[in-house]
């Protein structure tokens, strides 16, 4: 078994509403110190089998195809046999 | 300047609706090796300073007061100084 876990967050210059929504409510609750918040998806996915070479390209065409949207959105492909 | 993300994923045995509608997604469109799908949300955050330890007990705390559904979610935080 395989994991992995796709990281998609709206690209830097890209106006973040869940961010400033969360910052502002944080700021509100005393948390001062936070400078910035952003606020994106996670997504963990579990596979059979299959090298980490070949899940990357899997999780990339998945990722070009349905999971992202390439115009405002960064992706980031993380493999979590660690955990 | 300290970065330290949250993520937030709903409980093993709650129902996961947006993980359903990606993996039912994903396999219609030709994706059938992906076994299971669990959708959650990741929230960065960034600090002027703070030791890895003071930072984390603040995070939890705004787990506890305001980030995290704690009947429903479940949370675990890391600390990115090395990306």
């Amino acid at each position: 078994m395989q994991r992995a876990r796709v990281l998609i967050r709206n690209k830097p210059g890209v106006f973040d509403p869940q961010g400033k929504v969360v910052h502002s409510g944080l700021r509100r609750l005393g948390h001062e110190s936070v400078q910035d918040v952003r606020v994106g998806k996670v997504i963990d996915l579990r596979f059979a089998s299959g090298s980490p070479d070949e899940l990357r390209a899997r999780i990339e065409r998945m990722c070009s195809e349905f999971l992202v949207n390439p115009v405002i959105e960064d992706y980031t492909i993380q493999f979590l046999d660690e955990e």
